[in-house]
């Protein structure tokens, strides 16, 4: 694994990041490719959204529980999404404002600034969304569709 | 990067497997993780869909453009969702149907028997459901909602 490029964002540190993009959508960032990859780019201007995927390269520990940012119980890693996690990969769905060269410009951010990515892939309705989707103890959070008191990590 | 398990899998060879898993929402499989990673699966068993990332173990080449499986136009490989991409990280949303001890049994399973898997994350409605999505040359292909005439690789 290496990364394909750095993401550039607002985010400095740990404390400012949204819980998920969703929750700042007003805040921009972009993907930098190397130069080798910027061809690779070629059409994804047609899709409203990308999953990115990252390497949490801040953090230090591999947990097998963990306890999510939104309640102090503690899961088991594959039921949160703690970067602590086994080989450290993070996933992000963002929504795509504009391509230029080797540069992929987005909103909905939840990322820190140079974070090393490893892969873009088109977010594609038919195979990424699903009805009927039970989201186990994180729904309880999201009481009639709204977002929950804290949203912003501390 | 190291594999947490593996993928037991009915599609023994790429030709069998659907393009994505809902279009051979039947099948079953089941990701068996190394002991140590049992207790990383608690509380799983509460979602309805999980996101699994798992390396693309057969892929021998990175493209940079490509043609995906539904077409004959080149893509760029971040627009499409290739085997043959920079890293070879695979992902699909998939429909949990039990977990017992280290595994976990799913349906709607688009990867080849023996794929070593990354990680596993909850699928959470609020963070990975989009509306209003544009899904740039695929949309074609599913014209009126319709699965296209093509699911299943050649």
């Amino acid at each position: 694994m290496h990364p394909i490029g750095k993401i550039c964002s607002p985010y400095k540190e740990g404390r400012d990041i949204p819980i998920q993009g969703i929750f700042n959508s007003e805040a921009e960032a972009w993907i930098e490719l190397k130069d080798k990859y910027a061809g690779g780019l070629k059409d994804l201007d047609e899709f409203s959204h990308a999953i990115i995927l990252y390497y949490f390269h801040k953090s230090q520990s591999e947990e097998v529980q963990g306890r999510p940012f939104l309640e102090q119980n503690k899961h088991g890693i594959f039921s949160i999404r703690s970067p602590h996690r086994p080989n450290h990969i993070g996933l992000s769905i963002v929504k795509i404002k504009k391509i230029e060269a080797n540069k992929m410009y987005f909103t909905e951010v939840d990322v820190l600034d140079q974070t090393p990515v490893l892969d873009i892939k088109p977010y594609v309705k038919y195979f990424d969304s699903r009805d009927n989707v039970v989201s186990g103890w994180v729904d309880k959070h999201f009481k009639d569709g709204n977002i929950p008191d804290e949203t912003i990590l501390k």
